[in-house]
């Protein structure tokens, strides 16, 4: 099995926007690449024939939720993930401690790893660094995430440092605890809102060495300003020959400075969950499908939009089908979004590859003010919106 | 446009089985046919591509329900509901009228037609056979259906044989009401479960002259055994030069005998709700998916089926969508059993050709004992199983 690599193809001049290559053992990746979310072993609503017409190159899976149902070793026993859930292309795995830090109450931190209560049926589980890494190898993914001690928002810098501390613990206990070259181990860094710490963090990580580093703990109710200064300041400590992942961001506008900030992965559950919603993605702005002025209106979502549900069906009938709450609706929908999604991925490579990054990203500042809604606030989908389902990331 | 044309190819020799062609504005259709329902201008969860990828040949589109929403006239200034829905084979539009029969005490029956009430809004709606008729023609459906009164079961002879007037007073009025050639229109045969009456019913329907005929009135809650006999008898008196139309039925052994007594189109919600639901149709029994047995089964649904669902995934990964409530379910779950569905109608058609039907019916008979669910009692799917939701024809 071919072993994990990134590959620096190109940085900006007048940004720190990077182009670059990931080679796994499904196949290369192009970045700066966006992750839809399959939580579940499926990226809602897509059949993996859409995700690949769509041009995804890459899908996140869902280690606590794959856990807990169908059972990592049910998914061994089919031959991985990929065989799994039909999608033969690369596979990111959290580490499930994202999910588990959102269970709240029905969940319990020590030094050995976290106890917790399933959301399913209240049973008990245990997931230690050990754990999280032999779950993420039995679903055979090909990058696997370290178990960190996702720090909330607000912390004094006493409990961001302890936190972090124990999330580099953890982070060491993984690398040991991996066996076979077949699939790559990231590391998460931590440290909450302080520079220091996020650059002591950074230090920390690379001393242990990973095949790549991810910026956690954003996106979990800061203020965007303050998610923003973190993003500037951390992500160019990140050592600049391995990939950089900005776990759970974001929107289009997080997306496009994070790219300016150096990132080069990123996961959300936005286009997918606002598809659901009825919320939409366009070259022109946001548009709320179901709103009346679409009654009647015959032309496609996004004319600029090469998208199945573009070509094929008018703002009206999107219309129609989402207010007679037809399954439909939830198909063409989330096709559009995750396309709008991975079309804006290949605008921006194709900017950074011309030398004209900063072009595209002005412009596109100054293209999204027209639509229905504002520009979203931030990177947490459930301040955003009404939500009609929590089982997604 | 051409106008609507029917073509006997075969009868078999053995049974009343007939191998035939109908030739529409919108292209050719090979009988016998089963049409899926698309009542709300979709087939639910099932995107266009998929079904004409599953062989569909004609859909069913629902009067009643694409009048109520999003409107006749929205769909006209559409271009019809061809291009509202992007389906450019063959559609089938039903009067409404058996819609609008099931809402019970929120509707009246009188000479000029029905006043009823929506089921989605409680608003108030006047339907008379010249306004079916008119609505028909805003949609743009290849075939017509006359507006009906259904004959509720059980009815008296009495009640039966006014009902059945009343419905052959509508046809004459929905005969005179069409304008145009592009568009066929079938006659509905009332009489309830009276053989007299159905011969007279056929008599003054043929007497009208029609593209068509269906029979109506069946599958409405009468016993198996009374529906069959009640087929058996009238089948063979339809006028043998038009397409004859068996309305709402049924299972597939249902479909075979409606074949075996000369009927060339069907249309049933069964396959699209029972998919829905987790009940599958195979080739060697029905499946209900959620079954433990199923739990780490890596072997496809139905080895002998060529559909998308069958090709890709295991019914480990179908129990697991099902389980976990993803949209996925839905959407792998009823493009198997449509396929299913237009799979059956491929061998029925090739069967009839080769001089072999009886031989077909014997043993498919005989090979659909074994799988989790027994034979299906009859037409009416909210008897068979609990359904998850009203609005499908």
């Amino acid at each position: 099995m071919m072993s994990f690599s990134f590959e620096l193809i190109k940085t900006s001049t007048d940004s720190r926007a990077r182009l670059g290559r990931m080679t796994t053992a499904h196949g290369e990746v192009r970045t700066p690449v966006f992750m839809p979310v399959g939580t579940q072993g499926t990226v809602k609503a897509m059949a993996p024939d859409r995700l690949e017409e769509a041009g995804a190159e890459i899908i996140l899976g869902n280690t606590y939720h794959l856990y807990l149902r169908p059972g990592h070793d049910l998914i061994r026993g089919h031959g991985g993930l990929h065989r799994f859930m039909n999608w033969d292309r690369p596979i990111l795995t959290d580490s499930g401690g994202f999910q588990i830090f959102s269970l709240g109450p029905l969940r319990k931190i020590t030094e050995e790893g976290v106890r917790f209560q399933s959301h399913i049926d209240g049973s008990k589980h245990f997931l230690s660094p050990e754990k999280a890494v032999e779950i993420q190898q039995a679903l055979g993914s090909d990058i696997m995430m370290c178990l960190d001690d996702c720090t909330p928002y607000p912390a004094d810098r006493a409990c961001t440092e302890k936190s972090m501390a124990l999330t580099h613990r953890w982070a060491k206990r993984c690398r040991v605890a991996k066996t076979g070259e077949g699939q790559a181990l990231f590391g998460i860094v931590q440290g909450g809102l302080y520079r220091d710490l996020r650059r002591a963090s950074v230090e920390a990580l690379a001393e242990i060495g990973f095949d790549g580093y991810a910026i956690g703990g954003l996106s979990v109710g800061e203020p965007k300003a303050l998610m923003l200064e973190t993003l500037e300041a951390t992500a160019p400590l990140l050592p600049a020959g391995r990939a950089r992942y900005l776990m759970g961001v974001g929107t289009p506008e997080d997306i496009v400075e994070g790219v300016h900030h150096g990132i080069d992965l990123f996961d959300c559950v936005m286009p997918t969950r606002c598809a659901r919603n009825g919320l939409l993605f366009t070259n022109h702005g946001k548009v709320v499908i179901k709103n009346a002025r679409y009654r009647t209106d015959q032309a496609p979502l996004d004319e600029t939009c090469d998208c199945y549900t573009c070509r094929n069906f008018s703002r009206a009938y999107l219309r129609h089908l989402f207010i007679a709450r037809e399954i439909l609706a939830l198909l063409l929908n989330t096709i559009h979004n995750v396309r709008f999604y991975l079309a804006l991925m290949e605008r921006i490579r194709t900017a950074i590859a011309g030398g004209a990054f900063e072009d595209f990203r002005r412009s596109f500042r100054d293209g999204r003010a027209e639509g229905d809604a504002g520009p979203l606030p931030g990177g947490r989908v459930d301040e955003i919106m009404e939500i009609d389902e929590e089982d997604e990331r």
